[in-house]
């Protein structure tokens, strides 16, 4: 696979100012006809919302796409229209003209959706925002500067004169508003707000998906988050709470799900750094702790992540460390601690 | 005074096609020199917020505005630019050539800024989007099609052909933000985001703004949620929860800040409504409680609250209500299960 390097502008403002759809993708696009569109494990709106709108610009233009994920769309993204039509591994065909992996940072992360023993001979168009991006494509489009893939297919369709139907906008501003927490992240800029102007403006219900995405969390979520604040601790500018396994199971809620605490966290005026520790027992019975890290501007989590074997972004990031809940917890914020004091000494060094 | 109801358009979108500023409202403020700009008790972002804004527009046009309100700015909007120039009532003078009430639904949410003995001879411009102003201005512009007063400001800039400092747009945008709980709220239109569009472009950076009002909650606050969420309770799509003055006074948290968590509360999926109970003691000693409700569309909560005393909108609304934490929780909850039954058998029949 070539790798393109040169189209990835880091930080580069998304849109008409930002990396266009090199004219190679365009054409691949126009030139094919039955393309299966993909996205990552663990899809979360901007995955299901940039392949539903994908989905929804290719069929307006007389294409036959067909899309396909690893894992199921979970329940708070099964209000999205047209989602039924998603299929799942054991569905994928072996003959295609084109595949879409759309906000994808590496190819693993596509699952077993993408056979590449069958795939491989298939030309592969990447679209992505994430700087983590290996351009493992045939073709890669990778705008770091965009908030969202969904953000970037609203260019797409202006590329491919493509009217924004009131379908593909409700997907598109979907994937938008779930990836900018509704437009709180330092990466929320005015080509963002230009996109989810033009979103609204072509019919998607802003609030309705707000209500539907970031503001819908199950009672049992909101009883586990009482039980992580109810033991919620605060020091130098770190704050953390942690959700034993017998609390979460007991509420149902799966590790992953209770990421959202570590944003609320970090929302804390004293704290500079967030952390929440799940505990999960694995098959073998081995202790995991799943850590999420946010992080205001200026501290950047991911390192602390990595250097656990996670990754992330500078605000935020994850690792999964296997010991005791207390160990670990304890082992990551001393860790955490020291970010902290480093970055306050590189600002004034 | 005289009322103009005819510039009370329900429900207009705000701006070009909303309620246009009157004529004599433009010429009262073009002919003014010295301008008293007053706003609500208690003010939120969008009180100060436009506050702020009008004093910078009115300045740019070389007036002499003197800011002020009955009580001061709270921590979480102190880091406004020029919210230092605003005075308390004792600093206010006899003498002003106008005088324009901002986000400020009837005449005694001035408060005792505004001195009727004194004032009631100088010409007074009421501003304002609230469906509940009682128009008690000399010259009335109420734009209910707006989210904020700050949305409306943007458009009386433009009428005065005043440029959008970025100044100006910061403290706009702010209002725009808290108003609307970050675009979130159900009267998020396209013209609300046209206008953010606007005011960012100006140079107001959305991120810092929402980092610094709805993302900043003290430890206090964040600690008293999980006393909050540790009796959450929820029956029938009511969701609901009870706070001590004891636990209360120990984070240091007053009443009305705990309002966040009925925000919270109501983002439950399987909830129509959300209600909070905070328990405080008057200084005779007698028990109150202060109810804050909030509502998903469809369902009017200003009614129970209006029942009890208080008031509001229909998806955000409060009460102050005399009796223990206990009784008075039971009898309000009894009233919205009732509320909810009446709107979900009216909705059917």
């Amino acid at each position: 696979m070539t790798l393109n390097a040169s189209l990835l502008k880091q930080g580069a403002a998304c849109g008409q100012e930002g990396v266009p759809p090199p004219p190679l993708l365009l054409s691949l696009l126009e030139s094919s006809h039955h393309i299966l569109c993909v996205s990552h494990v663990n899809p979360d709106g901007d995955a299901v919302g940039s392949l539903l709108a994908l989905g929804s610009i290719l069929r307006a233009q007389g294409k036959r796409p067909t899309l396909a994920l690893q894992d199921e769309v979970t329940s708070e993204f099964q209000f999205m229209p047209g989602v039924e039509k998603i299929i799942g591994p054991a569905e994928v065909a072996h003959s295609y003209d084109l595949i879409v992996c759309l906000d994808t940072s590496s190819i693993d992360r596509i699952g077993t959706v993408y056979k590449p023993e069958i795939h491989n001979q298939i030309p592969l168009v990447v679209i992505d925002h994430h700087v983590t991006n290996t351009l493992f494509g045939t073709e890669n489009w990778v705008d770091t500067g965009c908030a969202a893939t969904c953000q970037m297919l609203v260019h797409l369709a202006d590329a491919l004169s493509a009217p924004l139907s009131e379908e593909t906008a409700f997907a598109l501003l979907t994937g938008l508003v779930t990836d900018t927490l509704c437009f709180r992240t330092a990466n929320t800029d005015t080509n963002v707000l230009q996109a989810a102007l033009r979103l609204a403006n072509a019919g998607a219900r802003l609030e309705y998906i707000v209500r539907n995405t970031l503001d819908s969390r199950s009672f049992s979520l909101v009883r586990l988050w009482g039980v992580g604040l109810a033991n919620v601790q605060m020091e130098d500018g770190i704050i953390w709470a942690t959700l034993n396994a017998e609390s979460r199971q007991r509420s149902g809620v799966e590790p992953h799900q209770s990421d959202g605490l570590a944003n609320f966290l970090v929302t804390v005026r004293e704290a500079d750094i967030s952390a929440t520790f799940a505990q999960r027992f694995a098959k073998n019975g081995q202790e995991l702790i799943e850590c999420s890290f946010r992080a205001k501007p200026g501290f950047n989590v991911s390192q602390v992540a990595f250097s656990f074997g996670g990754g992330g972004h500078p605000p935020a990031a994850g690792c999964t460390v296997s010991g005791t809940l207390q160990e670990v917890s304890a082992r990551v914020v001393a860790a955490l601690h020291e970010l902290r004091r480093q970055s306050i000494d590189g600002d004034c060094g």
